[in-house]
């Protein structure tokens, strides 16, 4: 693997380039500009108690996060805040596998399943495996519903950015068993058609910032008995989440906030004009070559921005239209990307990361230019 | 609930005080008076990365927390650090969670039992209840052996301070099935009398200094099939730990190292002070009680401090002569204390925090003292 934190000193031209996971660096540069606004300062005397606010439910969760992760939703609109629970996870992967077990819990006594729809996100599979509900039931994974199940719905959908709602038909009092991943519901990627307003929403600071490092998620949960059961699980698992992550979070949020209907340091504007970009380059060697495709999204009206635009996905779902196995062509040509199998899909797909540094993606355009010639060529 | 927070600032006379819990507030004001040289500063586009360091195994961990860890334990002498792996976890209690995988996954396909000798950290229990094998094999919790078992080792031991060894026989071969946590051996508590050499060594950031909202654990591990499926459940539970916390820890624990040879600001000594200054007070008064008892613990050599000490735990294991249900009547005079039972012992014991703030603390000897007396009258 290759060390991206080095990435700009060294040269690039024979290096492989690891766009399999999905490392956010691409808005470093932003938050470089903004200088000291976002500066912590963090004293050896500050923070040294388990509890932030024993009055909450979620004692571990700092007020000042909470104020600023409701102010940031009701400026972007994006999501419904009022007479819900926040709780607060070491990024939305711990928050995930707290709300399989809470939802497992309140089931009654028969085993449950996880189920997605094709592609999902595939640590979603890994997570569930490790996650064990109280009283020895099982929770396993499934793409098909049999029995009772909790359904995982992420939209914009990781990976292949298409918007999601639920496919498994339940009755009316099954509802709460729904998990909404809302990650990248933030108007850099998609248009914000609506204030989304389910019983158990995930969010991670990871995606809408780019700090992936503080390993900050919250959920936005309704009721309290499943709330309850999610902190109960974060105890256990880690008593808490870093207190210096939630300051920090806290801090940048506001400023996010602040700036998000500003023109000159608009956040969200300049992650959209990135992501267009990138999106209308990637298109470009994909027209190009012949041999690979993407998956088209549909144009809306967006409530943030205020006119209609198209969507700007975190992963592109690269195909391929050669009986290939793509992660392994990727792989010959030193980029590194996520095998569709492991997301529930094939060989011709893989997910690629669009949010790696400027120099990183541009040798990704590059190879992938090329690799259209090298086939040609074979063929 | 109390909010320890505020706790300064009201009156304690008629306040429930908690020490259940071991939140170790003791040790705020040494931080406040080292002032500036613990200050960590983190800028809006620093650690934004997953990555900390793509070449060790443990590509989350801060390659400065690494050498702070090692320089610390080489200062103090408690633990070996050579030809070992640093898993870097939030809190120690993730890392058990990580070990009991680990070594479940690696021990072939029998169901796996975890064992503690009575009486035991409660929170083993609710843990391992968490953890979930990978194939479906079992981890359970158990005071016996019976089968393919896991032991955890605590010493000086959590909740009654006694030092500890591996309890359950077994052959040569299964020696990599001991896990090690060492979260109070450190000298402000234990003489260190050796350096420990053990398979898996836990160690938390939150008993040394009392940064227990860091929420920062390390483990200190010799195989490295045992250190990469730890790794892999840390990746898998919350994909690494906050990055902030950990350049932080890195910063205080170097200034423990660089002043733990002084005279003036040598930590473990102003800790060994007052630990030992509050167990002499809780003597006190439970010997003036004849309701009350307390463990002997056995003076030693300690190598780090060079001279005979005794040990001063950061839990009282108060027990009671008389035939009644403790925690009960403690919490009858507003003081909320941790029951035997759920320590794997009885109701005539309870677990009480040594570290909580001064002003706390001196109530809670108050009300002991008076509990003698109402006790008293009762009879």
């Amino acid at each position: 693997m290759v060390k991206l934190e080095n990435m700009k000193n060294i040269s690039l031209s024979d290096s492989v380039i690891n766009l399999d996971h999905g490392d956010p660096t691409a808005y470093e540069e932003y938050w470089r500009k903004i200088g000291d606004r976002c500066t912590v300062t963090i004293r050896g005397c500050d923070l040294m108690s388990y509890f932030s606010d024993v009055n909450n439910m979620c004692w571990f969760l700092e007020p000042e996060l909470a104020e600023a992760i409701k102010e940031l939703h009701d400026a972007v609109g994006n999501a419904a805040t009022e007479d819900r629970y926040i709780v607060v996870g070491t990024g939305s992967t711990q928050l995930c596998q707290a709300a399989v077990h809470a939802l497992s819990s309140l089931a009654g006594t028969q085993p449950v399943s996880v189920v997605a729809a094709a592609p999902y996100y595939s640590t979603y599979v890994e997570e569930t495996t490790y996650v064990r509900s109280v009283g020895r039931r099982r929770v396993g994974f499934r793409q098909e519903r049999k029995g009772p199940c909790i359904e995982l719905v992420t939209s914009p959908n990781n990976p292949d950015g298409t918007l999601r709602e639920t496919v498994v038909n339940r009755p009316d009092d099954d509802e709460g068993k729904v998990i909404h991943d809302f990650a990248y519901y933030w108007p850099h990627y998609t248009p914000i058609t609506r204030r989304q307003d389910h019983d158990i929403m995930l969010f991670t600071f990871s995606k809408i910032t780019g700090h992936a490092g503080s390993r900050i998620g919250w959920a936005l949960v309704k009721d309290k008995e499943v709330a309850k059961k999610m902190v109960e699980y974060i105890i256990v698992n880690s008593i808490g989440v870093s207190k210096e992550s939630q300051i920090r979070t806290a801090k940048i949020l506001k400023v996010l906030k602040e700036t998000c209907k500003s023109e000159a340091e608009n956040f969200f504007e300049y992650g959209h004009e990135m992501m267009k970009n990138r999106w209308e380059k990637l298109r470009g060697v994909v027209k190009e070559s012949d041999v690979f495709s993407l998956p088209k999204y549909p144009e809306a009206y967006c409530y943030f921005f205020g006119k209609t635009l198209g969507s700007y996905p975190a992963f592109a779902w690269l195909g391929t239209k050669e009986e290939t196995d793509l992660v392994n062509e990727l792989r010959r040509h030193k980029v590194m990307s996520r095998a569709g199998e492991r997301c529930g899909s094939d060989k011709k797909h893989v997910r690629v990361s669009m949010l790696s540094r400027e120099d990183v993606f541009n040798v990704f355009l590059e190879r992938l230019a090329n690799m259209k010639l090298i086939k040609s060529i074979d063929l």
